[in-house]
């Protein structure tokens, strides 16, 4: 199988080289970086040394080398531009932004601050969670990539809201992420000197994750749906964890529940009671792991999430969909364990 | 005025010391370890060389040393059984650690697991808290300082408890400090090996803090308090970040009310609308800076607070109390602004 | 192939069972810890959830379980003790320790303080640095495996002083390693509050790696060796880099001269000239990065060595030791790409 | 005495108001900022509310605020421009860049590859050092403050150097350097996802420093330096290591030696026989600690100094030359003790 990758020199392009090359069943063919056309890949990642001898393209060359998927991991509205012209030609696409994500236009352009290009094609788009939509994956043409956040909340609260029991108006999400969710660019608040030994929220007054999620959250739950979401920048370079609050409205095993409901998911670990998931467990791993407490048996449940926000949270989960849509068993080349220390 | 320090080898003794040795008007005139008496506390502390030359004591000697005022910087469980003598003799004491915190001994000694050793002094004893209990303060012979969490969490819902504008059944407040908060002892995992680059919840059946601050809550409340309180460890050496969530219940322009609140205090801040306050912009000072925030219009209100653990949330809090005992002004030698970056 | 583990708790012990976990062609049958004994490894290190399903032993039980190969990953002084019985029953042994490092027990023993136990079997320990002993490890039963520190250096060295073209008698390393280097153990200075945002050499008037490098680069040397060797704490979780100094006594083309010596080393890579390899280009990996260099032309050469203290300087290059002793290909298991960023 | 800071929006901008705002006999009334002029200076910095009330200027408005002294914290090519103008006026200039600290005008074009504007200034300026050059900083109208590095290097080796009993012409400086010394520009490598958990060197091939460290030691021997300069950047924030190697030519109690030449200095700590400094242990301080090592007993001295890059490496340094020339207490405002931890 030969892949593209449209934005090759930000972190989850970089990943999703990481994650490919070692593979022999797909072979990465083509990759984009406006920038760096016509340098080593491995000049700008010496990491990838030994592993990898490709050289960067013009993004537009991608309609010169056949391919059967291709990934966008660029910034949002890039792939609303370029995805039809693939997708006519048969191409299967992965979009790691968020041009596809959210099927009501007018939310997309209130917070993405545009008008969005490719209307038609948000229909078509299945969103690629596939704990929610695996077997809508396997036949799509065009998916979706879920945003880090909106990973980490939606499979915390899944069981919950499934279930019906508890107050799905009153929901709130404490989340904190790992700096490499700010993407590579350049800019004085991602600096080390300035993130690091620190800690702060962001976006309090509504970040673009929200309407996502809350899309999500609506379509497992049978009454309406409101979200307090609160992102938080933590001082590590990968890793999400997500606090959840959710006041109940019935008594059941939480932890019982949990386990049946993500018992069959090869990414979704449900840690014993009384377990706190560190980020460090899930480092550089598609795992999702879950913790579920309801402290002083009072009516509060708190569920405690962890993914590493590039993978589980961004290319990992996009190499999880690619395995799906290409007829490939959905775990391959994901199966690695955590770095730890 | 003559100072005495016991427990004087951990991280809120030495920050007593370093907020201490810069003053003329009090001397720090004895420093307790028992682990080191004998030796030079610069050969512990080599940041304190040429501020400081005295030698760490026995504990037990600090009844041969005459002074106005000692602090326990101990475990807890120590000052329980030490104090009593200090203040028959006219020495003012002030515990930062948990013994005369909490005012219902059955829950004290519920949470600490042991038999409280001083009930008498319970009652006597005044918390610490100077935007709360200020004019107590100054009379005070004996002051509990508060916790590091709970001053923190206290801060930030006072305006709205005292209000009565929220619902204060369900509070929540998710809370991320500093690995000094840990204290200097050694143990696995708070090595740097295992805690940096790392984030993780601890204690979310049940903290120790927990019920000093609804005790706290309780008081500024008309109607009963429940709080959910979620501590996690931060991998940040110093630095409290709490993150509130209440129901508001009536409207009212919160920016407003918090800013009259404190327009007064001089270690409480009320950011500007739309700020996220960075814990590294009071590291290493008294000040504890708040932000106020009630996303998208709806009915939760999120408040922002960050302190410096060791300072607001211990040695610092521990000097504006002391300040306050001795009749000097209560901002002396807490003026040093914030390290940055 | 079966392997066993003596000291599984530690940061290298983990790590063998990180890079062996995910391997066909070998199972780890038997990993020890006397602390954790009876309780599943996944109970310490929850990032091996779903890949192991081993339970700690009492290192003692070792004779009980059949093995082809067995690692120590103890601390030093205790391989000494156990090697013999399991090589006599014809089990062959990585030592990770120090144990059979050095030929001159004398010196050994002043630098460990201990009487050695086991001094017949210096003799027949290969040591375990393929660059240089490749064959002797294919035919070994028991492999002294290098330490963390003298790997980067030696490699570092190795083209220069095999050509004879520097001054043996003034060489210089400054070597910085990551924390982990410190191992696992309870300890105050290697607290993340102690050693996190600070940085420190340590060791300088003597370091136990001293003799273990000066034995290694006098069998490279025509002419007599001596080393200043600095060890520095960097406040990073894995890897080291050396910065070593050599005057030149002759002219060459080094970048030529590296890149010559090391072309057929799957575990070496020569960086292009001007590079400056960092630590994290091969965090996870058993690669060593080198990079060389000649400021303004003068006489002194300044060698850039960077590898994964855990893998390469440790757990890595025992099972690179591992491969060659068991016949397999050397590199099986080891060329997953650094984890970047 | 009024004061001015050309360019205080970096991190030696920040770090002078930081230092000079809780001082009562001088006062920063200007401020420059290109960027924010017309924003109030704690927008940028909100770890100063409460300590400063200055609104950014254009720097071309310097002229109409008269001043006693005014630092220049801006990037080399600046002052050089804009000092003439002051120093007419009778205003003192202090330039915390490289635009005075060569005296050969070849070398400094060369290496800072532009023209130099101000030729005849560069004689008139005093380097200030004030370990070496005090006096003439007491009568100086314009001090060139020295680099970061330099002076950590200069001062480790000037004992040294001053006694000639080291080979002057192989010295060795392996230094690292916090990553605040990269300034607060915007820039892909001093992003915290890609310098934190990761080391490495840069500028082997030849560091701006080099010129101004050898011009300053060349002063101080009788014979003929060359040195050989590694910066490395360290993740940390605040703080310089230079580990410094010397070949000894003569015996000399080493000790001693470093003792006596810094005894009256009130910003340089020789510590005990036998340390190693922590650069948290200067973290936010004007001090330098240094410890002499000779390893083995063999002729290699090890010298190791640390200091905070941002203080006795920039804004500190450049008040206490300040307080020299304006004839108060060299030690005014600097006197603080490290924030630890």
């Amino acid at each position: 199988m030969r892949i593209g990758i449209i934005g090759g020199s930000g972190y989850t392009g970089v990943e999703l080289l990481r994650l490919l090359c070692v593979r022999n069943d797909v072979e990465v063919v083509f990759i984009s970086s406006r920038a760096h056309a016509g340098k080593a890949v491995t000049e700008q990642f010496p990491s990838l040394r030994g592993h990898i001898d490709l050289t960067f393209s013009d993004p537009d060359k991608i309609g010169e080398t056949p391919c059967d998927l291709v990934f966008f991991a660029t910034p949002n509205g890039t792939a609303m531009h370029q995805a039809l012209a693939l997708l006519d030609k048969g191409v299967k696409v992965i979009d790691l932004s968020a041009d596809f994500r959210i099927k009501d236009v007018a939310v997309w352009e209130q917070w993405y601050a545009q008008e969005h290009a490719s209307v038609a094609l948000i229909e078509k788009a299945v969103y690629g969670l596939p704990e929610l939509f695996r077997d809508q994956i396997r036949e799509a043409e065009l998916v979706a990539n879920p945003g880090c956040y909106p990973t980490a909340v939606q499979l915390g609260f899944l069981p919950l809201l499934e279930a019906g029991i508890v107050d799905s108006q009153s929901l709130i999400a404490d989340v904190k992420s790992g700096i490499s969710g700010a993407g590579r660019g350049a800019s004085v608040p991602t600096l080390m000197a300035e993130a690091s030994d620190s800690f702060k929220a962001y976006g309090v007054a509504g970040h673009r994750h929200l309407p996502e999620i809350e899309q999500g959250l609506a379509l497992m739950s049978a009454s309406p749906v409101s979200l307090t979401f609160t992102p938080h920048l933590l001082p590590i370079i990968r890793g999400i964890h997500a606090t959840l609050y959710a006041r109940l409205t019935a008594e059941v095993d939480l932890q019982a529940m949990f386990e049946k409901r993500f018992k069959d998911e090869p990414f979704v670990d449900v840690l014993p009671e009384g377990s706190h998931p560190e980020t460090r467990s899930v480092k550089g791993t598609n795992m999702c792991r879950i913790a579920v407490h309801r402290p002083q048996n009072r009516q509060t449940a708190v569920i405690l999430v962890v993914e590493d926000n590039l993978v589980k949270g961004a290319a990992g989960q996009a190499i999880q969909n690619m395995n799906l849509m290409l007829g490939l068993a959905e775990t391959t080349g994901l199966q690695q364990p955590a770095l730890m220390p």
